[in-house]
C-alpha cells in the first residue's frame, strides 16, 4: 500500500474509482449498527444480574445506621454505599455525596447551582455579565451540551498525551476572572483515552485562578475501568493534590457505577472538600427528599466490598478488550500504511479517537451513515459541535461484537479512505 | 368539663395547676417519639415487599418498546411506566414525564429552570427586580422552602374549607406580573386534608394572568391516598379544566409513588400540557442520562394495573384509619369541649391540622417536646415559618401505632391546654 500523499493525481482517481466500487458493495449489504455512544453490551449487563436478587423479600432493609432504608431519611447518602463509593472514588467518605442515578445529572445541578446561588458566597453566575469554561478537545459532547445550555462562553483548550495544555490552562485561569471552571476527564479521557500525567494533575491543582469560584469539574468517570490487569494508568487523587497544593475547595470530583452495574441504575457521587459540601448540602436539603437507599444498598450487598467491585471489572475488561482490539486491528491494517489518520490505544475507558486528515471527519461519518453505520456525529467532541480541523472521529466500541466491530471498522476505514483520496485531489 | 373561655381566674389557676401536674408526671415517663413528618410506617412498607420479586434473574429486562430497560435510552420513563401513572394522574400519557424518585425534586428542578431560561420563551426569573408565589396557608413547609431558596417572595393567601381565597387569589394573579407560581395541593391537602371544590378548581383554571408564564404548581401528592372506601373526594382534573378555560399551558402537575410503595424509591412524574413538555425536554436531554428504568418496570410488574395499585391502596388506608381516628378520639374527648382548638377530620392524605387559640402553638409544641414528644416545628406551615396567629399545629399520625398516637395525642392536649389557660390568664 502506499501512503495518499505520495500519490500521483492520476494513482488518486484510480484509488477513488476502486474505493467507490468497493462503497457501493458494502451500500448493498445494507449494514445497520449504531456506534454513537459508549453504552455497554448486552453482556457486560448480564454480569450484573446477581443485583436482582440480593435484597430478597426477607432480607434485612436496616441500613448501618439504623435506619429503613425503605423509608424517608439520609439525605446524602448511607454510609455503607459512602464507604464502597469512597474507594472507587479514592477519597475519605466525609469527602462524599452520593446522588442519584447520574453523575451528569450531578454535574447539571452544580452548573445550575452556581448560576442561581453561586459557590459558596460568591456571586450567583446569572448575575454576572460573562462566565466562561475550559474545554480540553476533543472533549464530552455532554459536558459541553451543559454549559452551553446555560449560555457559557467555552474556549477549546488543545489536548496533548499528557493531558490538557497546561501552559495554556494557567495563562487563562490566572487572569480571566469570568473562568469559573474547566471540564476534566481526568483517566481514559472521552474521547482520547489520555490519562492526565502527574505533572498535569499537579499543575490543575496548583493553579491560581483569578476567579475565587473557579473549580475543576473532574469527571472521573473511568476511575476503574481498565482493560488490561497488568497495564494500567494510575491517575493522582485530585482531592488531595488540590489540599497540598493550598486550594483545598478548588475541585469537584463526579463519578458513578453507570457502567459498572447499569446504566441509568447506578449510583452516582460527588466528592470535594467539607466546606464545598456543607454550601452543597444546604441545596439538598431543600432539592430532594434524598435519593434511592435501596438502590444504594443493592450496591452494597452486590459487590460486598471494593475488592469485589474490582473483580466485577475485570470481567467488563474481559469482555471489551476483544472489541477495542478488533477495531485497532482493522485500523492499524486499513489505514496506518495510507498515512491518512492516527488514533489512540487507550488503556481504559469507553472510546477510541481517530483524527483523519484534516477536513474530513464529516465527511466519512455521513458516508458510514449513508452505508447504515451511525457513528457519533463529527464535531460533537467539540464546544458548539464544532471540530476547528474537522478531523476527530469517535469510536464507541462497548455495544456490537468483535465480529461487527470488525465489518464496522472496515466501513470506516473505506469510508476515511475515500474522504481522504477526495480531499487530497481538491487540492 | 367547662369550656376554658368560660371559666373565672381562679379557676383557670385551679386548672393550670392540675395540668402542671399531670404535666411532670408525663415527662417523668420519659416518652419518646417523633411524629414530625408524614413518614409511613413499617407495616406500610411491608406491603410493597413483592417489589423485590418482581425482577428475578431470569426476567427479561425488555421494556414493551424493545429497548433494554437496564441500558442507557428513554429519557421521559417506559411507555407501561407511563400508562400506570397516566391512570394514577387522570391524564394522557403524552401528557407524562416520568423523572426519578422524588416529585419534590421535580418541583425545585421546575422553579430552577424558570429562573434560568424562563418559560416557554418568557424572560428567565433571576432577570427579573421580583418574583412573587402566592401561598395558600397553612401548607407544605418543602414547598415553601423552594421558593425561599430562590429567593421568592411568598404571599400567604387564606385556606377555607373549599380551598384557597379564589377571590383573593384571582384578584393578584390577574394584577401584578411578578406573580409566577401558586402552590397548590388540592386533594386532602396538607396539613390542611382540604380538597379543592369543583368550583375552586374551575376558578384555578380559568385565571387570567398578568404573568405570561404563570402557572398552578399542582402537588397531587395524595390523589389516591384515601382513608376510607366509601366516603372519598374527587377533585376535577386541572389539565382539562386548564384546556377547557383556554389556559392549556397554565398548570404543571406533580405526583409520585413514595406513599404508595416506598418513599425514596419510587417513581415520580410531572403532567403537563405538550406544549410545556417540548419545552422541559429540551433541558431534560441535557440534564441527565435518563431515569432508572428498572425501577420503573419493577413498579409495573409489581402493581400489574391500575386496579392493582387501587387495591393496594386500600391496604395502606386499613392500616392508616386507626391511626388518624386514635388522634381525633383523643381530641374529641379532651378538647373539643374545652373550646380551645378546632381541627379538621380528614377522608386521605398524610396529616391532621389542628388550630389552637391564637399564641399557643409555639409554647405547646415546645411543651411535648421537653416531655419527648416531637411535633412538626410550629410555624412550619407557613412561609418563613411564621404562623401570624402562632396557632397552626400539624400532625402526623403515619408512623406511630394506634397505642403511641392515643398516648401522643394525650400529651398535646395537655401541652394544649397548658398554653391555653398560660395565653388566658395574660388576658
Amino acid at each position: 500500500m502506499t501512503a495518499y500523499g505520495e500519490m500521483s493525481k492520476a494513482q488518486l482517481l484510480e484509488e477513488q474509482k476502486s474505493l467507490m466500487k468497493a462503497y457501493e458493495e458494502v451500500k448493498a449489504k445494507g449494514m445497520k449498527l449504531d456506534m454513537s455512544r459508549g453504552k455497554p453490551g448486552k453482556e457486560q449487563l448480564d454480569l450484573s444480574m446477581g443485583m436482582f436478587d440480593v435484597l430478597p423479600v426477607d432480607h434485612e432493609m436496616v441500613g448501618e445506621q439504623g435506619m429503613d432504608c425503605r423509608n424517608y431519611g439520609v439525605l446524602d447518602g448511607i454510609i455503607e454505599a459512602k464507604r464502597l463509593l469512597s474507594e472507587m472514588m479514592e477519597c475519605p467518605t466525609d469527602n462524599i455525596l452520593i446522588y442519584g442515578n447520574s453523575s451528569l445529572n450531578i454535574m447539571y445541578d452544580t452548573v445550575s447551582r452556581s448560576m442561581t446561588h453561586g459557590v459558596m458566597g460568591s456571586t450567583p453566575w446569572c448575575k454576572l455579565d460573562q462566565v466562561k469554561f475550559l474545554c480540553p478537545v476533543p472533549g464530552y459532547d455532554r459536558h459541553f451540551a451543559i454549559t452551553e445550555w446555560f449560555g457559557i462562553e467555552m474556549i477549546n483548550v488543545p489536548m496533548n498525551e499528557n493531558g490538557p495544555d497546561m501552559d495554556m490552562v494557567e495563562r487563562l485561569v490566572s487572569t480571566d476572572p469570568a473562568i469559573k471552571g474547566i471540564w476534566c476527564v481526568p483517566k481514559y479521557s472521552n474521547p482520547s483515552g489520555i490519562s492526565y500525567s502527574d505533572e498535569t494533575v499537579r499543575r490543575m491543582a496548583a493553579l491560581k485562578p483569578a476567579a475565587e469560584d473557579f473549580r475543576l469539574y473532574w469527571d472521573n468517570a473511568y476511575c476503574i475501568h481498565h482493560l488490561y490487569d497488568d497495564d494500567q494508568d494510575v491517575v493522582l487523587e485530585i482531592l488531595e493534590e488540590c489540599k497540598k497544593a493550598g486550594n483545598p475547595d478548588m475541585v469537584y470530583k463526579f463519578s458513578s457505577t453507570s457502567k459498572v452495574t447499569f446504566p441509568g441504575s447506578g449510583l452516582a457521587a460527588l466528592a470535594a472538600s467539607e466546606a464545598n459540601l456543607e454550601f452543597i448540602k444546604k441545596q439538598l436539603t431543600i432539592q430532594t427528599i434524598g435519593h434511592d437507599k435501596l438502590n444504594q444498598l443493592r450496591h452494597v450487598k452486590f459487590f460486598q466490598s471494593y475488592s469485589g467491585m474490582r473483580a466485577h471489572m475485570r470481567k467488563h475488561a474481559a469482555i471489551l478488550r476483544p472489541k477495542f482490539e478488533a477495531v485497532l486491528n482493522v485500523l492499524e491494517r486499513e489505514i496506518a500504511p495510507l498515512g491518512i489518520g492516527t488514533w489512540n490505544h487507550p488503556k481504559g475507558g469507553y472510546f477510541i479517537s481517530m483524527n483523519t486528515m484534516p477536513g474530513c471527519a464529516k465527511r466519512a461519518v455521513a458516508l458510514c451513515k449513508e452505508a447504515g453505520l451511525i457513528l457519533t456525529a463529527a464535531g460533537a467532541t467539540y464546544p458548539y459541535g464544532k471540530d476547528p480541523e474537522d478531523s476527530n472521529i469517535r469510536i464507541a466500541p462497548s455495544f456490537p461484537t468483535p465480529e461487527e466491530l470488525t465489518e464496522a471498522t472496515e466501513v470506516l476505514s473505506l469510508c476515511v479512505r475515500i474522504a481522504a483520496v477526495e480531499k487530497l485531489l481538491e487540492a
